[in-house]
């Protein structure tokens, strides 16, 4: 009876957030790693410095993207781990595969930042993004199935929970694909996704009182 | 008296949780990294970029059986930690050398990706998979011995976690011994083994309802 | 009604003090990263290994600076989510901007150590601790404000808290300000900052029983 | 009265310790990354390959030197930490000086990998492990005299912990003292030197019975 693994497998709740704050916290100081200090040769005055500061300004949108991010996620995946009342070892791969997305964030980052000019690039940072709304979703639709969810947790929470994530996905999904709109005004297509993609991360960690916007 | 020391020392079996948990998040964290973003030079379309990201096809696999791999300790761990009462010296000691064997993985998953048809580079992953299962089977067999796994656990779960890592460690030997058979019909067998060790991995995670399978 | 998922999102105290333990740590052991081992070829003799080694002597100043600086505010940090009752995504939010602010710093001590003679440096290492302190004023504030601070805390620690980071922001923004001063007798200025910024911080960290200093 | 401040910071036990797992387990990770994966160019067999690996054996000695170090003073550290019965902002500031002194081992473990015939890198790991235990000494007098020791911690315990200490201090002080000995038949003093401090980390984890060695 191989169940008898699998039923002992993978029920500390604890554990997996402690894993899941240590992800989350290596790959935020990670894709700082990718802004990367200029090199000394060819800089001489303050101002040649500062001048090759202001060519890092890519990395520093994608940082800043990026950290919003995993703040999002990071959010989101406790704010489930906290309506749990306990896990079982399917729970527990589920939230590993969300933490394999997770830490793939710093290469989707870099790869982003490094092509930022590039549809290629910007489809492989949503195709991260889609991957990590639509594991926690599934991790919401388990729990419920599964009668993890606590019983205090009624529906208007469940309700809320599936409907933050669909609508982020749809504002992200939107943006990805305004990259494939011819260029508007010289400005890069991909510029106006990212931008976009931005809005709606601060949005989502801001979250002003917007009469419409607000109820999403 | 020495001993003393020795008495008093490695009693927290929370702290030898959470230095785990440390130490598996950043072993999964840091084999994202050997996924390099391409170099910009010679990337000029998204056609470019495109067969870039695939190139990188091999480092994806590796990533994914690695992050596979330490899910499935990380699991096989914490179960046991789960099951201790108390924890002693000689347990903690034994768990650092599991997390030395973890920490590892990083090194082995990035040489078996910059060198996945050669023998010598499977043999060294499948060491390191050996080496996890024999030293979380000292550590249930240790626990056991020195009166250290919870009354409540029965016979039943005993014999549950030593037959998991031993058929599992079965079937990663046999995957190993296929690279050594002869080229099939033009596929490298290091190739061979490594897809069967992604599929032993999967059926662990995913656990499926196979009749025969699902009794190990 | 999304608010409602905004009121059940980042309730978890101690999972911002474990994210937060987390990115620091790691902040704390990449800035040592930046000291990295001197190149093998043309070192022959003990000599020259010690020689490489004291031209390492600017990389070890900013470290054991940078890592004084995280010290502070991890303590700083700690201090209010010891005094907070409980937390509310608002506050998640202004911890998690901290928190990329915190994960900056390997960059900026980086950045300090390659350019150590140049004021933009020197800024950017400011803006920094500017940062850190700003936000670490404003989640005080505002959690003052939302009742989220336990009714046992008092005016005094309000006061304490709030002068301490005040004082030491003054501190830093005048070492900042002296590297715009001349240089005086062939010392670089910049060099006259970094030494006042790490004499505030021992300060801080040695809290020595001096008169009119250890009144802030 | 800004003492009001330190009285209020660094009460959390809870939170050293989890900084402090922190630390280690990027620590005992990062020590790999110092293990590179060798050039795929002028590899073309297995055989090839094995050479290759075999080249990586001053790493992996280093690395597992270094494993062991951080263990035993993680145990070191979590024996304190289990017996201190409160914290206060002292005892925080120096176990945040013992953590720089962990974040120092990656540096000082590829300092000696990359020139392991030297004195100087020998030098410089025996300085780290002297700082570790140093401070680790002086939290625990500090402890006792600042009676942050729980009360049923015993007098056999104190004189347990400061044996402890100062016997592998004087070990590790007599392992670098041998690395100024005339190389004997062959043998660069200093792989003596390491040999002698690999036993004695041994001895420190093994905790064999020897009757002598054991009373240390």
């Amino acid at each position: 009876m191989s169940t008898s693994y699998n039923e002992i497998a993978g029920r500390s709740l604890e554990r997996i957030g402690a894993l899941s704050d240590g992800v989350f916290a290596i790959a935020m100081t990670l894709i700082v790693l990718e802004i990367r200090v200029p090199d000394l040769a060819g800089i001489q005055t303050d101002g040649d410095l500062w001048a090759a500061l202001l060519r890092l300004a890519p990395r520093f949108v994608t940082y800043f993207l990026s950290f919003l991010t995993l703040g999002i996620f990071w959010n989101g995946q406790q704010t489930q781990l906290h309506s749990f009342g306990r896990a079982n070892r399917h729970l527990a791969w589920i939230h590993l595969a969300f933490l394999a997305a997770v830490a793939l964030m710093p290469f989707s980052t870099s790869f982003l930042a490094e092509f930022i000019g590039f549809r290629v690039a910007l489809l492989a940072y949503w195709v991260n993004l889609a991957l990590l709304g639509v594991i926690l979703y599934a991790s919401w639709v388990y729990a419920r199935r599964a009668g993890l969810v606590r019983d205090d947790i009624g529906h208007e929470v469940d309700a809320a929970i599936k409907r933050r994530i669909v609508s982020y996905q749809i504002a992200y999904l939107a943006a990805a694909a305004l990259a494939f709109l011819p260029s508007f005004g010289g400005v890069p297509p991909t510029y106006v996704s990212i931008g976009l993609v931005v809005l709606t991360q601060l949005n989502s960690a801001i979250a002003p009182r917007i009469p419409f916007i607000s109820r999403f």
